[in-house]
């Protein structure tokens, strides 16, 4: 695949207005290819923990959704694509204004994906990277679908 | 310790209603003692997936705070807990009314707490475990805190 | 299954003579039954660190080896196990005499099997929990090998 | 620092000799600086699983220990480096005729590094990505070292 079909990129787009949990937090659709997906965050006071900056739970839902339509981006349908595991590393406070994801496919196979989601800051200007997952998923039929999918539907 | 002292219990359950994310998620105090903690959280619509289950999102916030407060009650105050990384396994599809978590710490040390969260779904009275994370968590002093601090402040 | 098939259990046995890394490591078999495996390891210098402590490679090996045997044994040939991923927590140092390892399913399915392998390290008579590994592993038929099968084949 | 002084430089490479499991696995040193090692490994009969294909033991030994030094390289004597956990995700079979890592500081804290390393299996001429770990490391002071130092000391 060179890139998107038109249709398939729509429907990624809406899939972040429809996915409640993605939408509740706030996660929004930057780009996307094949292989990869950028997302953003505009940082809000429900975001933080004591200390000012996003929560664990903030970056790892960014970091795994973005991850998830990374692997959607190489998906064949009617295949769903599933998190298995992934490992979240958290290596600075997470402040500032907005939070930036870019996820990247390392290898894409039949039953598996893996993929490398860096997580950045923006604080007066300048970004930094803030966190990273390695996280496993799977490629599965609808009907096996175990009810974790974590990427749109386009059919 | 043995147990823990009532002001700090107290300080930790209002935790749950002071800490901005958790709140917004919903994530609720159930019990804890030393070395342990337990949370619920009644799913909602905001909180799933196109297939019903939980967000793997929902489920890391879930576990990553249910760890940092099973650390916390271990902890000498004023230092405070960080979660250094944790690796999320999302074993089965969490549907249902509701999720629970257990985290407890497996080894304490000056340095380094290792915890262990294990995620339940009832559904119809059933409950199953869907999800566990073990995570890495680190003791700082408030003035190191690179504002990742996962628990509450006592003083 | 209730427990395994004589002929199945001492193809699991003799895998350890066989299998060339295992066999040079020097890990032994010492006991099995569906989703569980137990294994140990007599330390020699050739395994140790400068602090005279197991090396974290050692450990791994003995979690993952385990691991993989623990989803052998609810295998239905002819498929085979490969490991997809493992988290190892290194808690303390393994120091002692030997080191004793036994593995559990969390969650066996029809593509995956979610394990946890822990690893003790006795010294003096005292067992201490020194690393814990969550691993994750797949079924996959001979001819989806990808070569990374970390278990015996019976037939 | 900006480069490695050379004695500095002579002690890790020796430590490739002197440190039993390393050595008798069979690990050479290829390169380093300040931030990252290089390391290679030609695969031997007693590195293989039944497909041929390296263990997940040797690869995780493998980009543990060049983590391990790369994080030693940005290390601030008497301090020691200690692996606190890692993921090792396996991508592809390991089979060929030799290995190779590169591991990579992430980000080097007072309390935490956080490194990557990438495995590459050789055959016939071609290179490939065969797994990664995503690790965690803490410089401690050796009165503080549980005894899993897995780098040289130099004093």
């Amino acid at each position: 695949m060179n890139e998107l079909e038109p249709g398939y990129l729509e429907a990624i787009k809406n899939s972040f207005r429809s996915l409640a949990f993605v939408a509740d937090v706030g996660i929004e659709f930057v780009d996307c290819g094949p292989g990869w997906c950028e997302t953003r965050l505009v940082l809000q006071p429900k975001h933080l923990q004591y200390t000012g900056a996003a929560h664990a739970g903030v970056q790892a839902t960014l970091a795994d959704h973005t991850a998830g339509v990374a692997a959607v981006t190489l998906l064949k349908p009617p295949r769903l694509v599933l998190t298995v595991d992934f490992k979240l590393s958290l290596l600075r406070a997470a402040s500032g204004e907005s939070l930036r994801c870019r996820a990247e496919v390392l290898k894409s196979g039949k039953q598996f994906t893996f993929t490398e989601s860096e997580v950045f800051a923006e604080s007066g200007g300048q970004w930094s990277l803030v966190s990273k997952a390695a996280s496993t998923l799977t490629y599965v039929l609808p009907q096996e679908a175990s009810s974790t999918a974590n990427v749109p539907r386009t059919s």
